[in-house]
């Protein structure tokens, strides 16, 4: 077993020298904490992750859920885990202190959870989900749902989930069916079907409350008619007691990867007795629901940048032990074998993964900078970190779920034959992976959130602010000699998407928004390149600047690795973006005139 | 359970249509055949496909080998397989009539394999390996070695296997520390451990004849020291019972897919009992062991390319029956739902799975074809043959390999969450994939291959003879107009390889071969973008040539989707080599200059 899956070194670097989280507890809001704290946050997310999490990655894989006599039976460590993290301070760690938080900035807060999703992904999405849910209860619930249901989702003694899929409504939620009755007594009688809920029940914890989507009878047609619940598994009858709530599991799913995590359907409300409580108005459960969604999809961004965090160092620590081949240049067989980090397509390798996860993590970071200024801001300045996050989360959201796949994929690869065996984790890394591009909205999904959303809202006042913001960094990385050229190429890629963007406007104006969206998912491609060649340059300016001071050895090797990754993005990545670049110029709506029987034969 | 896996209708396509293997019969050679014949070989072997190997493909995966007492025990219908197989005729289907093979082409050959590798991964390597397998020895074997083994082969009694790697030489074939010292019996003491030797041993056969690789004391250092030999799990004794020959299991791997079919590591020799058998002189056992090695990286991307077509034909019958969304142009939650296929991303998903799939099948039958042509030619003719199927054997091999990763993800894709589950083929489809860039050479030696030694052989005569024959192709597509456009943009793709060619043997010349090599496996990527654009333009000709006829509803719905794939490929697909052809013209030899301790941090 591999024993390093990320690299808090490369974290404090982000955090530090990239993003400045320093200058945030400049700000009252932020005025507790400081850079020592910063560091004890991160020592001990990164002792919970060594002691607790990692030692149960592989086990929680081979033993998954079980389905027993109506219940989900999980692996028993799950609930040392949710206590842990209760007690921690983990769950609620970037709430406000009046909900009992720790009011820590996105950025730490964030760089925990790469390391708790780097160490085992399963384990760490139980206290993801609560921290979720009882986040959304805190922004849109009354007092008394924070009241009743907040301390013990934080506490991890309750699990909290989002519950929005149905079997007949996947990516189309307008098509939900799970009915909410209102009752005299306040609340309502929720019937209806869920499926695929992510911790929708197990015996590592107390209760389990979803927040539920469900449709109010009356209200308008389609998503404008959703309404968001607190609907607990056991409620507080009028004494104040907890009783059983009608929510019964009617299966879990057997998956691929992710397998420490049981994935429920849930039957609600089939003997007509199911309470649910409205959070905020009728008919508002949608946009709330979302704000949990979008930090959910960062979530899941985060979650795959971290399992190839993981996978990279594994392939790594193999590439630097494993004896094998020699040298191009000098092929005696009698000379000794290399390790093959020696050779280049090796290395090539370990570049590709190490530029996905750094590049990866540095979007992820930025927006939770971005998240970060949204709260310490007002007026235009706060709309501008607001606008800069909702476009970037499903490029964050997609990227490292997408490029994670080929990032595992290359760790399997750098292991030959021992990659696709169980004796080692990449393959489990690879299949842990492949969920990422679909919950939380697929690809696809994300693809026309971009376009089709917010790359046009507010007459373009998001992607305008986009550019000019990467700008902003081409201009100082152009100061730098060594930096000077890559900047010019970002700029020539940033110019060309800027064209390209006005050309599918045109497209929509002229065939209407079938043609603009059918390539969204390309769109959102060529927008990734763009965005990680930002984070990269960003990210070489800092390494630039470390390495103008004196340094030791291993700190001269790391700052090297980023410069030597950096340029390995731009050589090898970025070149990428011309070839969708040609697609999308392309005026051939052949997806569109593609009839359905054209694929049977 | 998708009950659809491949398309015979393709397949007849690119037989009849494409590679005109009818016109084989008018040679001597294959003079006994005629269409059909080749029809009802291939009815049978779909027959076969849907009766036998189809239903075991999710058991075998769910039920997979185990290791007890020493002994390997397989899904117990792995014994009635290779009994079909072999009484089928189905093992030596294209070996001579003298062998008692069939004689049948490669071309029609592979079809069958490719419908046995669709229907069931795993049940269809045991036959594959026993026909390699023999087929090595009756090239190359004593008529004593061939009367003795290869009968019991091809009637599928006994296991074929290559048993080449060992822990200390994967890739790296010089290394190996197998020892085989001569007796004065005329068999040699074979002495040394293999590892990863699929179907190495199990209890579906009576014997298991391995064709193994080992060095004899004294002989040149390096794989110019390599000998072939046959290594049976029972030999003969000096009155011609079986007896144990010393070779015992020592494990089976515990695999991410590709379940069904056990690989193990051996133990040869461990008490000094283990004969083995020289296959045709002493030292030159790399050349030989290479025509297996060559037929079985053929068979690689094939079993590559069938996999990823059952994972397809299962996405596109969920997606013509799934509802899911409304048009972009209608999105009234009032309307019903459309079937996903109706969304433009899922076409173009689609798409991308079927421009792979039978893109990837044309050039393996291009492959096939140029197989039965050097069995049917002399001199300059056979080398043309033979030097273009050299060259394309890595091409045909990684494309279908790596970009049957891709196929296959997008086939869970398409599914949604329900991909990611156990009670959908697809998972399964993606897991036993992700071998094929591993066993028989990794896309990093393919790479090598290619350019370090199939391009530049012969100064050249392969690559030039290649793009003759590409050339050939699109100067018949000029002729047609709508062929036209595509027929350039090809022929400016061919251009762009021969000067990048060119620019990295300058390369080497200057800097050396290590530089020269650092991109090899770019370069693969890029040769397989225009190997399989001329696939494609050949089978659009084809396409073409046949909606001139007049056509029955199913054929005109059979020919658009032809023509619809094709103008993916080249609107989608064909444009992404601008990114690769940008890095390969690079001078920046990065990741030659990254030393190993940058990775460190």
């Amino acid at each position: 077993m591999a024993t390093k899956f990320i690299s808090t070194r490369n974290l404090k670097f982000l955090l530090y020298e990239v993003f400045d989280v320093v200058a945030l507890t400049k700000h009252e809001y932020y005025s507790q904490h400081n850079r020592k704290m910063f560091d004890m946050v991160l020592d001990a997310a990164m002792k919970l992750s060594v002691k607790l999490l990692h030692p149960l990655f592989e086990e929680m894989d081979r033993k998954p859920p079980e389905f027993v006599g109506g219940s989900v039976k999980v692996h028993p460590q799950v609930r040392e885990l949710m206590k842990q993290y209760g007690e921690g301070g983990w769950i609620a760690s970037t709430f406000p202190e009046e909900f009992d938080g720790e009011q820590l900035p996105a950025l730490v807060a964030n760089c925990c959870n790469m390391m708790f999703s780097a160490a085992n992904y399963s384990g760490a999405a139980f206290p993801g989900l609560a921290a979720g849910a009882a986040r959304l209860i805190t922004n849109f619930g009354s007092q008394e749902l924070i009241d009743g249901y907040v301390p013990k989702m934080i506490s991890g003694e309750w699990q909290g989930t989002m519950a929005l899929t149905e079997p007949q409504a996947g990516s189309s939620l307008s098509d939900i069916a799970t009915m909410a009755e209102p009752t005299a007594n306040g609340h309502y009688l929720i019937k209806g079907q869920k499926i695929f809920i992510s911790a929708g029940d197990h015996d590592g914890v107390d209760n389990v409350v979803h927040l539920m989507l469900a449709k109010i009878p009356g209200g308008p047609p389609g998503v404008k008619g959703i309404s968001l619940f607190v609907v607990p598994k056991h409620r507080f009858d009028t004494k104040g007691k907890l009783v059983p709530n009608d929510i019964a599991v009617s299966q879990i799913y057997h998956k691929m990867g992710y397998r420490g995590c049981p994935i429920t359907e849930l039957a609600i409300g089939e003997k007509d007795d199911c309470h649910g409580y409205l959070v905020g108005d009728a008919h508002r459960g949608l946009t709330y629901m979302f704000q949990m969604m979008n930090e959910e999809r960062i979530g899941v961004g985060l979650a795959a940048a971290s399992i190839a965090s993981a996978a990279y160092y594994a392939a790594l620590e193999y590439a630097l032990e494993r004896p094998q081949g020699r040298p191009i240049s000098s092929k005696d067989p009698l000379s000794s074998q290399v390790p093959i980090v020696a050779h280049a397509d090796v290395k090539r390798m370990l570049l590709f993964q190490r530029s996905v996860v750094e590049g990866a993590f540095a979007l992820l970071l930025q927006c939770s900078r971005y998240e970060d200024m949204c709260k310490l801001t007002t007026g235009d300045e706060k709309e501008t970190y607001s606008l800069l996050l909702d476009l970037l989360t499903p490029v964050a959201k997609t990227y490292s779920s997408e490029m994670g796949i080929l990032s595992t994929s290359q760790s399997i690869q750098c292991f030959g034959g021992y990659g696709y065996c169980e004796d080692f984790p990449v393959e489990q890394y690879f299949r842990d992976m492949r969920i990422h591009p679909i919950h939380e909205g697929t690809t696809g999904i994300q693809g026309m959130d971009l376009l089709g959303r917010k790359v046009i809202m507010k007459e373009g006042k998001a992607f305008n602010r986009f550019g000019k913001t990467v700008r902003e960094a081409i201009a100082a990385a152009e100061q730098e000699e060594a930096l000077a050229p890559y900047a010019a190429q970002l700029s020539g890629e940033l110019e060309s998407i800027e064209h390209i963007t006005l050309h599918l406007i045109g497209l929509a104006g002229e065939k209407g928004p079938a043609v603009f969206l059918a390539d969204a998912t390309l769109y959102l491609e060529l927008f990734s390149y763009i965005a990680i060649g930002w984070q990269w340059l960003l990210q070489a300016m800092a390494a630039q600047k470390a390495m103008q001071r004196k340094l030791s050895n291993s700190e001269t090797n790391f700052y090297q690795g980023k410069w030597f990754t950096f340029r390995y993005f731009f050589e090898y990545e970025l070149p990428r973006a011309a070839g969708v670049t040609k697609r999308l110029k392309s005026l051939d709506a052949l997806t569109i005139e593609m009839q359905p029987q054209f694929f049977n034969d």
